[in-house]
Formats: C-alpha cells, structure tokens, sequence
C-alpha cells in the first residue's frame, strides 16, 4: 500500500472537498494577495479525519510570491510574524530557540538551516553584556541540528539535549515540507502550535519534536518545496482515469474495471514507471535553488519582525552580522 | 503538441524496441558492470529516424555508479578515457579547450562547470614557460561560460569569439541532458563527435555548437541528471493505458477510446497535472547533489587522462591545483 | 627589490602627504558619511609621478559600511550609480557588457562574479522579445571569465573575442584591489575610465583590459578586499624606525644606521618573516566572506540603477530572477 | 597587555629554543616526510612553563603536504589513524562522538564542519538495524555544533546536552588552530587528550571541552589554518631589532633603548598598524579555501581509518553517502 503524502493540513482538508470535516473547524481571510486559512482540529475525530494531531494549523498562501514582488514579501513577512506572535503567546521574557530542520546539503532540503542563518541571535549577548543588552531585546538562539543521515543522532534527541541545557521557553522549527500541489511550492507557509510528528518533513524523522517530548511548546513553521514524485503519477492516474470514466457509460462493464482498479494495481504501476528510485524522487521546478532562497528570506524575517519587536531595522542589519 | 524529450542516442533507438533502423549500425560491448554502446548515425535517413545528426554517438552505462564503488567509477574513468582518445583522433599537438555547459546555480545543470572546475589547465604554462612544461604535456585551457540566462549571450557566441581567439584544434564540451529513464540519471555518459545542437541539454540552448559553426571538431559529453516531469506523466499513461488495454477485449468499444486518445488529450491531461511548471519541471531522486558531484568526478578524471597520457597521478594533482 | 602594492590612485597620492602633484588635479566632495574623491591623471608627468595611465580616478569612501546600515549602502549605491553614468557618458542606446574579473573559489578575489551574478541581465530578451523589452530596457549582458589559472586563458583574451562577436559600446569591470589600508577593505570604490592594467586587481593579469587593447571604452569598478601581507610587514618596519628615529639624536651614528636602512635590507627582513609564502599572503578580517557579500551587492545595485534607470524596483527584482 | 597566540604545544616548545622545560618530556621521531613529535606535560610545572594543562601533545608535521602528493596525504592519514587509536585507548565498543568545531561561513574557520562531512556515521545504522551492521562496525556518530555567534549557545553547552542523551564513550574534536609560523598552515596537525581550554582556536570559546566538563574524554585534533596578523607585525619587530641590535655596540646608548622596548610600546606600534581590526585580522595564502579543503580531506580518513578498522575502502565509500 501507498498514500499519498502531505503536510499541510490544507491539503488534508481539500480532499474533502468542500463537504464539512467532523472535529475540525475552518476560518478563511483574504488580504491583498494574501489568503490566510486557519484550520483547528479539536478532538479525535478531526485527528482521524485529517490525520494530524489536535491544534491549530495557519496558513498562508501567496501565489504572487513567486514572481518576486518585494512589497509582497514585505507584507508575507509581516503577516507571518503577527500569526507567530498570537499562535505563541509570546510575551517579554519568552526565551526563544529557533531550530533549523532538514540537510543544508540537498537544497530543497535546506530551507531550514537557511532561515537559521539569518535570525537574529542574541542570548550570548544577553547573557555577557546584560547592561548593554537590556530588555528591548528578546533571547533568541538557533541551531541547525543537521539530519540523522548525518549526524547518526535523532534531531529529537540533540534537540532534548540542548533544551534540557539552557532552557528556552519556547521552540520555532522550520522545516521543508512535501505538497501534493506544484502551485503551492515556496509560496505557501503553514503555521501550527502542535509541533513535528514523525515521518513528516523531507527528511523523515522517527522521533517527534513536540511538547510533550520536548517539554515547552513547539511552534512549527513549514514551506513546501517539493511534491513527490508518487504523487505526480498518482494524480496522472487519477485524472486519466477520471476522463476515462466520463467517456464511459456506466452500465459498461470497462466503467467496473476503472471503477475498481485497486491502491495496490495502481501502486505498481506507480512503482514500474518511478524504478529505482520510486520513494526518493522528487519533482521541483528547475529554479528550485532561487526559490528556496527567497521564501526562506521572506521567513527570517517574519520570525526577527516577531521575537525583536522593540528593534529597528538597522539595529537587526547590525546584530545580524 | 509536446515530445518526449531523450538526448540520450541509446534512447532514441529504444523507441524502436529492438527492430533494425535504416540509416543506423549499433555495436555493443560489454566489460565488467559496463556497457559500451556505440550507435552511428550513417545518413539523412538516419537522421530522421533518430531525430538526431549523422555521427557517432557512444554511451558508457554502468548503473553499478550509484553505489559508490571506487574500483568501478576508476574503471568508468578510463574507458571514458579510451573513448575519447579514439573518437577525438588526438595527435600529441591537438591543443584542446574544454568547455563546462550549463548552470552553477542549478544543482542538476551544474554537471559541466563542475568538471570544468577538476580540470589540468596547462594552456597557459606552456606558454609562458614552454621549457620548464614540455612535450610530455598538451595545450588546455578550459572555460565554463554560464548560461543565455545569466550572461545575456548565447554560449555559442562567446565560444566562436574565444576559439577566434586562441585557436585550439578541438573542443570537448560537458553538459547535463535530460533521459527518459531514472535509472539512468548519473550512470550514463554519452560521448559524441556531433556537437551540440539546439534545444538539447537541461539549458535550452538556441544556436548549435558543431564543427559548422565554430570551424573545429567538437566532442561532447554528456550525462543525464534530470527526467523531464512531463515525461513521468506521459509514462505513467502509457504503462496504464497498455494495463487497460490487456484487460479490455479488441472488439470493444472502449478498446477503440484507448488506442485513439490522441496527443493532444494525453498533453491537456499532463499540463493539469503539472501547472503551473508543466515545462519547468525535473524529477531528481533527494541526493542529486551527491549524485552530480561523483559522476563529475569521474568524467573529469576521463578528460585529465585523455589529454594528459604522459603526466603521472601525482604530476596531475599538483597541476591541478 | 619589491613595492608596496597598491590599486588605488587615492593612496598613491597619499604618498605625497599633501605635496601638490605634478599633473594630478584633485577635487573632493563630503556627503554624509561619504566622501568623494576625483584624481585626475592629466598628463605623462601625473602618470609618472601616479604610476598610473592618464585619466579619471573617483573614490567613494564610506567607512560606516562597515556597520550594516542600510541607509548608507542604498546611499553609496546612488552615488557609485550617478558616478557610473557621468564617469561612462551613458545614452539611451548604449549596449553595456559587464565583466566580473576574479576567481569565484578564493573569497576576497569573489567579487566580480558575485557583482556579475546580481546584474539585470537583459541582451537576450531585447534580441528574442524586441516589442515586448522596448526602449525603456537597455542592452545588458554579463560575464565571469574565470581568471588565468583556472582557464588557461588570459583574461583579455576571452574579452577580446566575446567583443568582437557580440560588439558592445561600453564595458564595465569589477575587480578586487589590494589596498595599503586596512581601514578600506570593503568600505572603498574607485571607478576609473582608464580600464586594468596588467598586474593590478589581486588575480595578477599580464595583459591589459583597455580601451586601446578592446576597441571600446572600458569603465573599471574596484574595491579592496586585502591588504597584502608585505603591506602589513612593511609598515610595521616603517612605524618602529620612525619611533625609532624620534628617540635618536640627529648626530648619533645611529640615526645613519636608520636613515639609511635600504629598500634591501627591509625586504630581506619582510622575506624571512612570510616565508614560506612571502608575495602570496594576505591580511583579511575573519568576517571577509560577510564583507565581500555586503559590499557586492551594493555594486550591483548601483550598476543596476545606472544602466536601467527606466525600470522599477520591482520590475529590476523580477528581471533579475 | 597583549600575547602572541599559539594553540601548538611544539610552539610553546621553541620559545625555549631547545633548552630542557622542567615538567615536560618530549620525544622525536621521523618517518619518511614527516616528523612526529611528542610532548607530555607531566605535572603543574610543566603547564605554567607550556601555558597548556597537564596531557600529550602529538604533532605531525609533513611541510609536503603543501605539494598536493597523494601518497604523502595516504601516508599522513595513517599515521594520524594510529596516534588517535594509541592516544584514545579504543577498545572495540567504545563508542565515538565526532564534534567539527568552528564556523563554516568563514573558510580558515569551517575546518571542523568541514571534516565532519566526511566521517563514516554509523549509530543510526547499528541502532535501526543491529542484525545487518554488526561487531565490524563501531558506533560513530557526528555533529557540528556551530559557534557562538551564530547560535547564542556555548559549543560546550550544546555537547554536554548532546552528551548527556546519547552517552558516547568519548569524544574527537577538530578544531582550526592559529600558529605562529606560516609554514605551518595546513600541513601539521596536533592530536592531544586534554580536550579545549576556553579561548584556544579561532573560534574563542570561553568554556571548556574536556572530561571534566563533559564526562568522558576528549580526544582534540588542530590544524593551524591561520597566523594572526598581531603575530607578523609583531615577529616583523622582532626581526628589525635584533637586526639593529647586532649593528649596535652594546655601549651605545641606543643599544638600551632597543634592548628596553616595552611590550607596552610595541603593542602601541602594532595597534598602529592594525587599526581598525587589529584583533580580527588573520594571515592566510590566498589559496586557503583549496588548502584548508585538502587537509581537512586528510583528516576525515584518519578518523574514519581508526574508528572504523573492519570495514573495507568500498564499504566505507558507500556508508559515507
């Protein structure tokens, strides 16, 4: 058997198509350019329905982003850092840990430690320069923990390890996610209180970065950046098997076969035309590098503009370096 | 209307499933995990059974690459070697610039100024100190002049002015294609006395590089990294239109939708399955990073000891840097 | 024997402590925070006593760059942009080749390409898309050619054949200098109508980049990125006898000793503190990868705006992706 | 105040100039372009004398390294493997924690992340899947922590976490060192089982690494990457004087001036020289991206030689990526 993977709760809730899901709600508002969706699970049936844990997934998506439109980027930033700001409760002392996710060396892979690298850190100088550093600034440090390809250590557990030493209040992960949709591919960005599960993400975790594993809240900030290849051939099938259908009368006996073909015929099938690679392939647009690049600048930002309110802009140029 | 896109000569003459192709003569030879595949392209008719010029066109497969054996990427290096010592007719005056196609910035189209970049560049100390580096080296320079994108200037442009210039007597060019087949992404290298002609490679290029168009020989290398996403999607409707067609009896009607679904319905499907890219779209197992840097490797390691018979290993490492 | 090396005509007129110069005009400008400094080379005496070819020579000096303050760098990009088109006598129809002159794989000699790669680049859709790029769009194209030792080719060379294919009206290079101050480094521009000449920029060029040797005018863009470590050596020795001599007594036989320590004796003493790299040293700040990006994207900002003063910012940001 | 920086115990050796050091043994020996050295410092005595706490300090020097020779580097790496396996006490289930310290924005900096990119890791292999990577394999797992000013989080505080969840039975740090000698970059390594003391590295950590610290021992590899510019100004006074001083009678009055120098002044003398980065300024050849990729090359494979002494060339290759 096979599914077809996604993480966005969005896209969890389109295949209902329209029709109203048990245990979850939905909250829609348009800005200029800008759709934000707010999709809450509430209890365990919304968690069966939608295959997500109980919480709250915001979302923001800005087609308009891929045409590189600084005054939208601007605005995406902003919109972001507000949603960041309310999801987390975040108040003066907030200790925040910003976590990098993914393999800085696969580039679709790295949009988080990217993000890392342009967020402004300032615990250290908090904690040496106390007098110079006072309150206007918030602490915020960030690791990129590398993957476990990598590292042979589950982020989950270096994440523990560094929790249980220093203590933040609060962890911001961002992360690449898989879509099943190619239009949403850096121009979509999903918020939610409810931290990463396993197996989500590109890079496959086992073990989950949550607040209950981790003991403080975990916000997750996620971008698709690519869609996988099964799903490209699965909705291949499914469209042409639609059309196939229409063209079909229904007392056919060929409707039946259509109607029937099973999640496993259509797996092999899937599996002839992916061979070798089959789990491992993923499709992204050839400018895939430039994409990564932009969203993740448009993320950093929206995340300093949230946790550094009480700086100006040429303060954050200067600590950024 | 859309096509297929396969640069690959080998894939060409698939298409033909095994049955003899006028205009064409095929040889195969098989070594240790390597196959040797030399398709010539005879005659005008050739030419358009294969929708490819008249010239030789030699294909290295040794799909062992994928598993990173050293053993077998040095024995793929020096058949590539071989290759390109028979196809180029080097004498020991032939004074050769090779040419790295393609974009830096783009992970999977980086394959040319990759190798470029492991290349022994010795056109200059020959000529600034022709008795300290002697007979027992050639004349290469060697230049990766980016993509029409980036630069504003057709690659075949700014190579016909630099071979103006410093007239070498061949060119070797590298450069990322695009296959039809996974499985053969960084596995297969195809050499070829024919040049480059437009629209080929993953960079879309407008105006060809041949020995019409620069006034010397040119060899080129070429290594898939990419399946076009439109070609996944057209599989995906063969295999399952053959799987439906097995199942259906001839004299059914349906029989007769399936066999005459026309191009244009299959390319209506794939463009809805592919928007907003369609064109734009690759499919990369996640690793393409680590896969294009090894399989660069290797072909430079072909090219330095094509060119340089009469250096020893150590000789060539301490040039190269 | 040896000199200490410097690119810029600012610090070879420093030289002169104030002393008016021979056939040099200066003329200086204060803006905030930046100051500007026109050197004109009039005649065969200035370039004699400048070591420079006749010409223009205008510095922008900007030390509070080195502190990320992003009025500042749009400011310096202003001014580098209005220097930029009085300097290059710019019309509407002017087609412009921008050439980023340096080796992308050494951090401080990155800065040409790392300018080149943020250029509009706009020749190919005014060639393929004339009605749609209209006159509001001037001809811009951009290339990296890689420098010396990683061709084989030199770097004139190259130029001179692109030239003459692809026939532009104005070429303007950007290269990394070596300065005598540290103060500089990153925080210095001098534009001149005089092009390169061999053995300037830190790459070591044999052949000049000029109008005389290319046919058309050549503006050169340079920023100083290293100090070279003779630099640093010598100083040192030239900071301590001063002291020295200060303490002495003009009659003392000492005084002689000092006075007349030769240009010899000092580069013996230099040779044997950098052995074993002596002329290959350089003395960079560890952050140099930061300042090199920061300063390279102010460059070609203010070559952007020069060139395309018909576009706006957004469509410069949509052109540039 | 100031001091001239050195992270090398056979450098805090020579200020001695071959006079014995009370509370310090050391013992020579030299194979075939490479001199191994070791030093012991054996109680209090010894560490006030060396600067360095109590411990063995193994150098390897092999000035050919500079010459690219694959044999010397193959040959390098072995030694290297041996000393670590003598030095750490490996026994056949310790379990190993490679740590890559440094910055791997800064390239004389990112020796440790870089070296870490390379090391054979294995823990999740042996965890997940215990039956099919055996007794053969040792439990390797690798991180590269950051520093200080891009995470806000001591490296020190990251690994005790990190330390404290996965329990390793020892740690090997690398670590990019400052020396006092040019000849020196890239081509010696030291090996020592003290860990890191605050402030040593380029890095300047100001917590410790070491057993007392973290719990298990710490094996810490240095390869010095870079002079500090303070230390060529400074050997530049220090090689003017003594030439001046043997050109002086020792009657002269200015023979006392010379000989009384304060630091004091000579530090007013170098800050002169330095200003405005003085403490932040290194030395490095221009080709110190090539250099430190090489050495850091070498390095990985005598890590992984020693760590992983059952497998095989190929097996380590395909377990790499």
């Amino acid at each position: 058997m096979y599914s077809i993977r996604t993480d966005l709760a969005v896209e969890a809730r389109e295949l209902y198509k329209g029709r109203e899901i048990p245990g979850v709600s939905v909250e829609e508002k348009h800005l200029e350019g800008i759709k934000v969706t707010k999709v809450k699970i509430l209890n365990e049936e919304g968690e069966k329905a939608m295959g997500k844990p109980v919480g709250d997934y915001i979302t923001i998506e800005a087609p308009g982003l891929i045409e590189r439109d600084l005054d939208l980027e601007e605005e995406v930033a902003k919109v972001l850092a507000d949603i960041i700001k309310e999801i987390a409760n975040l108040t003066e002392n907030t200790q925040v840990l910003v976590v990098g996710l993914g393999n800085w060396n696969v580039t679709p892979d790295a949009l988080g430690p990217r993000v890392v690298s342009n967020i402004v850190v300032t615990r250290h100088l908090k904690e040496y320069a106390p007098q110079q550093f006072g309150d206007e600034i918030r602490s915020v440090s960030a690791i990129s923990p590398g993957v476990l390809g990598i590292t042979g250590i589950e982020t989950a557990e270096i994440l523990k390890g560094v929790v249980d030493r220093i203590k933040p209040d609060l962890i911001i992960t961002i992360d690449a996610l898989a879509s099943r949709r190619l239009a949403r591919l850096s121009t979509t960005i999903q918020i939610s209180n409810t931290g990463i599960s396993p197996g989500s993400g590109i890079g496959n975790r086992r073990l989950s970065i949550t607040e209950q594993s981790l003991g403080i809240p975990v916000i997750a900030i996620g971008v698709p950046t690519v869609v996988d290849a099964v799903t490209i051939a699965n909705d291949t099938i499914e469209y042409l098997t639609e059309e196939l259908l229409k063209q079909t009368k229904e007392e056919s006996p060929f409707y039946e076969v259509l109607k029937n073909m099973s999640q496993q015929e259509k797996y092999s099938l899937i599996q002839e035309v992916l061979t070798p690679y089959v789990h491992n392939l993923v499709v992204t647009p050839k400018e895939v590098d430039l994409l990564v690049k932009n969203i993740s600048s448009i993320i950093s930002r929206g995340i300093n503009l949230a946790l550094q309110p009480g700086l100006t802009e040429k303060e954050m140029n200067q600590l950024l370096h």
